[in-house]
């Protein structure tokens, strides 16, 4: 990735994050320095596609560096800042601010409470290398720094293509419901801009039965594709149906964002019973959670026709704060983590399709301690599963140190799929980048230090870990 | 805090707990150096308050320093040592060890059991810098080492106060039953003594339908309060009563210790009902659990009214070993941690009050898988809510290292509260401070030593977790 | 442990596995050194007795490295590797590779993905320090290091026996079905030679009613001993003879390999009842979970009469994928852990010999949430309980490090019982004991280095983790 400007010093430094043993750091960087070029592959994301198709410039810099993000909202609001004061808009249309000078300045006074986490790196990167801007973020520095960021944006150098070809992106998927017409998609084909942009499938809005628009939404999916998705075989070939649409957008991916790993195989006449049940909004009890746990096996017999690598975001309490979610709406950082479950809850899925090595599930999880009790050990056994990178609140210097000492000994790396920086702007994707780069190396460098592991093993892994193993899992080269 | 002498290298070096690199050994020293002389804030702790209101000497220092110590006695009784033989008196009157120099002799031929445990570190520090003793404990020294501390305890510099003073105590909260009459608090106040020393308000006597003692406590409340509490707006007043007779004593806290952390929100009928059926012992199965929830939500709801801090202590199967419980009681070692969990169990409570930036509810949990799956996002997105410092078994130098390496990411250090000693005797209240100031430091240097914090930025972080943290959350400061 | 020739350096590394720092380095050396010599005390492992019985050269060396290891198999499975592919026999008949040569091809071309993990540590002592192989395992040198290999087993020097004396084995436990005739062992015992290996009583396929050869085993049993097993008395009088046996045979163990740690202390009568069910095929839903339950704390009796130290390995689901099952059987690497919660299931038989110092109940779990939780605080209390080292997945530098960190503060070392190497293959024995004494010493050093240990004490420790503890606590003396 190629940025604007040296680090500066005093905020980014060019050894952070590397390990402080002068010898171990000094493996670190030469390993850093291995990858530090590699493109960026960036299979999972959330970053709007039509920025890209329009090419326009980007809006308000709090808009898109504060407001957006929802690891600074939650902190912030946990510190008893109001989210309107932060330029989130209330569904009772009441006031919020609106200046995006006030918002970053309130974020500036507030800005040292994020010492040690993520966010302060992903910020304090865009802003050195990205942005070029000298000052550190404080009070004293807001207007200032809040100026250069405005002037910056409105630089053609800053134009979402300029940024993506300017990163070295050579793959961005967004990700996009089962029932998006794929617009901006198609718009970006058309252009003839040669940057690779992708939608991902997600059908999470046609496929959960909790959610109060499903039925809308799979009535829609009716109309889209022609089919009569009142019955379980209609339904079923308007998913196929979209899948497809999505593979001709370029997808290489579907991801699924379930409350638990649930996975359920059912005949085809108790589906389409349970169907019935769903779509009539006559579902009992367990219905739900079931029918969410059927369709992930039916998007993996899917997968095996089309191709789809099968992604699966397992348990996250969406909305947990319903004042929040009945103030703001949803990604306001409300969302926590449970205990979740794989070896019994994947069961049915593997028992149908985890022998079979043309078909690739990618594992997510928030529940850490199933990194070595179950997801290394599945992954370590099953060929059609991989354990995705560590994720949301893991996507973390800590969290990825962990997840590495606690999956690498049973799984291996090969069962790895590499990074995904789940950004939801392009601004901050080379940060996140970066920060996994240097902490893979890091975490090499000690295996290096300490004899486990020799320099061109560690070599050729890092490469993997940036480059590789994204690339290949996820179908990266047509 | 200021000591009475020199550490003596050979057991207590100067650079211990901190990290082993020179480089970042360096930086956490120079940390450690900053917070060293500030005063010591004890928010939540078990010493008895009697002792600082008679200014007594202490009793014998076997009994002190070991019988009073359940993490002595568990981990000596796993090793076959009688429970009796380190001084516990048994329920059945039969006979026990009174001779302290006895018991010390036992414990000092037992005392490398030890190795490696938060325990040593404590007794290390307490022998070398409380009583300036040279000798490290040894079935060798156990004589000599007995009878210095026997003279030391003697003089007047070692009565209660005067090592209040000479600790730098601003602040030692007791923990104190909701039908304790304070004497000791109100002797305390009325002695003119400046020392802060104030009580905390722990209900679970008259909350828990499961305790044996419940309806006698209740009716003992009644009693001291004037309140008739076999109904449930009675009870509730005598509640409202008796907190506020603990703010008049000085408290700004409460403590609940439950087995789980599960909250319960009822309507004014509902819970008549549940009150009526426990209070008769006509309790159904889950009656007392449903209760123990409720209340914990009515405690919030009087801490908006008094300004109480509330902390829960959750998790903790007390009394596992019931040949222990019947031969020798309570507080034995026989305590063991549970899965437990928050996203759920806390939902009713945050729910209702989790929005408002007025309320703290400061969470202790015993299940450290909690740390960054459900309480640093819990604790890094609702106003009302921080998590407490790591507790019991993990206020150790490798558990406050998991703690921070968990929780910080995600909530941020302002969503700690700093340190709590829990202390059950005076004597080590330094001990336990200096070990988490020192690992405190350590943490914080590695941050440095890789570029993750400025030098700045972790000076000021260790002042708030030896001193502003715990000195905000606890409102020292009337 | 004498090994045959020095090191080889790129491959293996004197200071491999070592902390960075050089001066924490320089500590684990010199604690490593301490214990580089201690006889192997080696009380749970899965050798093969009739190997050393009848002292014949071992078989080709990618069946004894390769097909019989099942970590290999599951990783290489997980790749897509067919296990047939690898030397597993299907069990259909089907054609499967039997030449080692074309086994060990396959596997070195695939043998970079174990880069990072405890096998290829193992391995790579095996050829270097066993089989004094210069040359790493690569596509290229396959040929020529099978070759190596074969010559070398076809070596006097290479017989079982020989390795075992070279190894400097003390003492060696493998791991006997309740019904197993012991000839083996006998025939060990009557050839005159002086090494000890002995059996350990493993009852698990006369104990779980779910095994579909459950009742023939108990009827063998009963054949086997001349009681009639179709009683509850005649059954637990014919287990009481096999211990017996076991004792005279040289056994100093039991060991449970248990889907869940579930106790269940029931009445003579009820336990006569559940036994008539599940002997007759009649058992209801959970009598199964339940008699397994119960024959816990039959066998915690029984160890109380005849001295056998109890293992307790809890919490794989065996056998998690069928399709791998049906064609190949057990140990193929598709035992998953699960989640198991010890403090309410170990409760019954704690309730009623947990606090008897002559009874040693050691363990086990894949559980690691469970260390600093549950078994340390259990073990840090109860007399009869210790916790084992590592286990399967965890066996490996950073599971060690875990667990030490986990573990040690609140059971202290004491209630540790020493390394288990677990081992299938007497080939691969000396590697397991070389990693976990570097490991150990490295865990210790970082103590030392932190002034938390003493040098003394860590030297102490550091022969007690690698000889002491497991040589007491699993009553090697007899």
């Amino acid at each position: 990735m190629v940025l604007l400007c040296k680090a500066l010093h005093h905020v980014v430094h060019p050894d952070r994050l590397f390990p402080a043993d002068p010898n171990v750091r000094q493996i670190a960087r030469s390993l850093y320095e291995h990858t530090q070029a590699l493109p960026l592959v960036s299979p999972h994301g959330h970053c709007n596609p039509s920025g890209l198709a329009d090419n326009r410039h980007f809006d308000d810099p709090s808009i898109e560096l504060v407001t957006k993000d929802h690891y600074f909202l939650r902190l912030l609001y946990s510190q008893g800042v109001p989210l309107e004061a932060l330029g989130v808009r209330p569904n009772d249309g009441s006031h919020f601010e609106t200046d995006g000078r006030q918002v970053w300045r309130l974020f500036a006074q507030h800005y040292h409470h994020f010492s040690g986490t993520p966010s302060k790196l992903w910020l304090d990167h865009a802003m050195s290398e990205v942005f070029g801007i000298e000052a550190a973020i404080t009070p004293e520095t807001a207007d200032q720094t809040y100026g250069e960021l405005s002037d910056r944006l409105q630089d053609d150098a800053f134009r979402p293509r300029s940024l993506f070809e300017r990163f070295g992106i050579e793959f961005l998927a967004t990700t996009d419901g089962a029932i998006d017409p794929l617009d901006a998609h198609a718009r970006l084909r058309a252009s003839g801009w040669t940057g690779r942009v992708v939608p991902t499938f997600r059908p999470d809005d046609v496929v959960d039965p909790d959610r109060v628009d499903f039925q809308a939404n799979v009535e829609e999916l009716g109309q889209m594709t022609g089919e009569d998705t009142s019955t379980w075989p209609g339904y079923l070939n308007a998913i196929r149906q979209r899948r497809s649409s999505f593979v001709d957008a370029g997808a290489t991916a579907s991801d699924h964002g379930h409350p638990s790993a649930n996975t359920v195989d059912l005949s085809w006449q108790d589906s389409e019973a349970l169907f019935a049940r769903v779509i009539s909004g006559q579902q009992e009890e367990s219905d739900a959670e079931c029918f969410r746990g059927l369709m992930l096996v039916q998007m993996a017999a899917m997968s095996l026709d089309d191709g789809l690598v099968m992604q699966i975001h397992a348990g996250s309490w969406r909305g947990h704060n319903p004042t929040v979610r009945n103030q703001f709406g949803t990604d306001m950082g409300a969302d926590i983590p449970q205990s979740v479950n794989y070896v019994g809850a994947l069961k049915p899925l593997l028992d149908r399709f985890g022998n079979d090595p043309s078909l690739t599930v990618v594992m997510y999880t928030l529940d850490e301690t199933t990194y070595s009790r179950e997801l290394a050990p599945l992954a370590g056994h099953y060929p059609a599963l991989r354990i995705g990178p560590p994720w949301w609140f893991y996507d973390s210097p800590e969290g990825m140190r962990r997840y590495y000492q606690q999956v690498i000994e049973t799984a291996g790396f090969a069962n790895t799929v590499g990074f995904n920086d789940d950004a939801r702007s392009l601004l901050t994707i080379p940060a996140r980048h970066d920060v996994a780069r240097r902490v893979n190396a890091g975490f090499l460098a000690g295996l290096v230090a300490e004899h486990r592991l020799g320099t061109d093993e560690a070599e050729q892994i890092a490469t993997g870990l940036a480059y590789n193993l994204a690339h290949d899992a996820f179908k990266v080269d047509p």
